[in-house]
């Protein structure tokens, strides 16, 4: 049988980050490749106990179909936390031309996918940080849409650039950023930048995807408010998870959007899943209004500000002068830049010979085979000792490879 | 802001049985229209214990992200379960010029949906059973695929309709079948059909999926083998789910196709929701292996033998002759077709009017807007006593129209 696949999936290759994660089954290899969060993370025991009393106090809701919207009370209460904490989201009771809803998504690349199904037909431009996070960047590529990048500077995504690509390219629907932590470069835009894009897609009739994933993991600095706390006209869908606050296995995540727009997108989850597993819906709910969510949250935040240090304390200490790397102040990544002397697949290929796996940059490149001589690596998953031998290990490969 | 959708979900309105369904928290309604499993058939005290221990033994694994294809072990479990119950799947030790691999996916809905997204363009052709489920229909056309439908008779599809239609329909990809227990006639494909359709679809080189969810839920009559079990040549994609034997809710479902097929359904699903819920995985897998999972499905199907026994039991007492209707063998749902004198869409407002919702049978036609005058009743929900009220109801408004 010679079978005939759709277009729309042709090109589509299999994530090189998922490839990688499928070898990093070997504990010999440091895993700086991984965008997994730390295991520790997780609240097991807390976890536990709900679950024990799901099954008993509403064992049929929790087992049986739910509606694609999700359920009822973790959409109302991340809502509301989201109004409290962030100033998302425009409320019936705020007499605006339009109001916001919430949606629960089986995890946040779920998310971004429906937002492009809903908006896009095959063609349609979907403009992107370059670099900018390869499953998004691999979601919109399956919809038949087409990924084009603006380059990303120290402070967000260069606006100007960005101003000037709107201008001309008439097939732009969605313009997707995270701006916070992003990955995967681990840089935060700054406030100015995140005015101006709002100002900018507002100016050219194109919708924000604000991806946020990271956003509660800030351990250095301070908050910067969302695009989507700045939307008074409808035009930014936002998207975030549980996955890196709870645990990413269970897919559970969120979108934030108009009313209208939402009504597209629940249409677009119900011809995927129907709806997200129910009884993880409800343990979430009860986390955040039984547990200490926030206390929880600290420590997670916490957990990460120490392993962050240390990797920056190691590349600090062990890489030449002439790779570049960024500081990120949150999240879970940093992406180091290496001279033009250091191939990038080149280094890639010799640090993997030595046990360390790092993610290609070219990975991110919204328009694929573009040039990149990044890297990106995570400090989430490895202890201590690891981080530092990885680190050395990544500044030993760059001298050999400039003394070559 | 004026949204600018995609076309592809244009034309797309959300599920009528999902909006049924939305309706249905009302307990005063008798649900004939639900699709949904019978609560008592979910084995909670033993999902509870299950998942307390996987709390304890295994907890990274169940909350941390996974690979695409899903949790190995259960994957494993299924390939050897249908393989011995079924003759399901050819494995590589078969020698044979293919063969198959299991994956994972979030609940059959999204298997339906990924096939389709693998094969088919946009404007591509998956011919159907018409009536077929519409929760498929919608699948298919949400990724731009047209859905035509080729009659349904007493024994399954039309085989001639079916081939004069492919010898003509060069945009066909797919044939779409569900030939146990048939959502929403009931109907069962006979063996000698069965095999007609394999031997159509490889004439004229069409992929069959095979959707099975209800394959398990015989309560009489005797087994028929299933389309995959004949595939010889690699051109069957089965698709199967827990959603009727363990739980809806946790969407845990589960496609075999030949891996070269598979490869692109896989990249087509990471794209989606990276992959499916793991600590429910690991929940089917410990069900499977570690509690009498044939004595559960035993029971349920038992379950199921009753309420369907005592709905056509009243049918038979209530409905006037003119009323005809399906005798099920398994499954969740009896199909009824009235007479012309009878119109369908008044008939399910005068049921609801009284209290019975049922499903208007227009929203399972291939083509939109084709005429249908049959319901779709299931008995999966409802107690004795309102199965016998809602029969009844049936028959008062089937006479009081035909009296008009």
């Amino acid at each position: 049988m010679e079978y005939r696949f759709s277009d729309k999936l042709a090109a589509l290759k299999p994530s090189a980050i998922r490839e990688i994660f499928k070898s990093l089954t070997d504990p010999e290899i440091i895993a700086f490749a991984a965008g997994n969060p730390a295991p520790e993370s997780f609240p097991v025991e807390e976890m536990a106990e709900i679950s024990a009393r799901i099954y008993k106090e509403m064992p049929v809701t929790a087992l049986q179909y739910g509606t694609t919207e999700g359920y009822t009370p973790l959409r109302k209460a991340i809502a509301e936390r989201q109004k409290k904490k962030f100033g998302i989201g425009i409320f019936p009771e705020d007499g605006r031309s339009f109001s916001d809803t919430t949606v629960i998504v089986s995890g946040g690349n779920q998310g971004l996918e429906l937002a492009c199904k809903a908006f896009c037909n095959e063609g349609d431009v979907v403009v992107c940080e370059d670099p900018s996070f390869i499953g998004a960047l691999n979601s919109f590529r399956s919809n038949g849409a087409v990924t084009l990048g603006v380059p990303l500077r120290e402070d967000g995504i260069d606006t100007e650039a960005l101003e000037n690509l709107l201008k001309t390219e008439r097939r732009a629907k969605l313009l997707y950023v995270i701006p916070t932590f992003q990955n995967p470069s681990g840089i935060t835009t700054s406030l100015e930048k995140r005015k101006e894009i709002y100002r900018i897609a507002l100016k050219y009739g194109v919708m924000i995807l604000e991806d946020n994933p990271y956003g509660e993991l800030r351990f250095a600095g301070t908050e910067v408010p969302t695009i989507k706390s700045m939307d008074t006209e409808g035009i930014v869908i936002y998207c975030s998870s549980f996955s890196k606050i709870l645990s990413s296995g269970m897919r559970v995540g969120y979108l934030t959007a108009p009313e209208e727009a939402m009504q597209k997108i629940v249409v677009a989850k119900q011809v995927e899943d129907v709806h997200t597993n129910m009884f993880f819906q409800i343990l979430c709910f009860r986390y955040m209004t039984e547990k200490n969510f926030d206390g929880h949250i600290a420590d997670v935040r916490g957990i990460y500000r120490k392993k962050c240090a240390h990797m920056l304390a190691c590349l600090d200490e062990y890489l030449p002068a002439e790779l570049k790397y960024t500081r990120p102040e949150g999240g879970l990544f940093v992406w180091c830049t290496l001279p033009d002397k250091i191939k990038m697949d080149e280094y890639v290929k010799r640090c993997l010979a030595r046990r360390l796996a790092l993610v290609p940059g070219s990975a991110f490149t919204p328009v694929q085979g573009a040039p990149c001589n990044s890297v990106r690596m995570s400090y989430s998953t490895e202890n201590d000792e690891r981080i530092e031998r990885g680190c050395r290990i990544m500044g030993e490969v760059a001298r050999e490879m400039l003394d070559e």
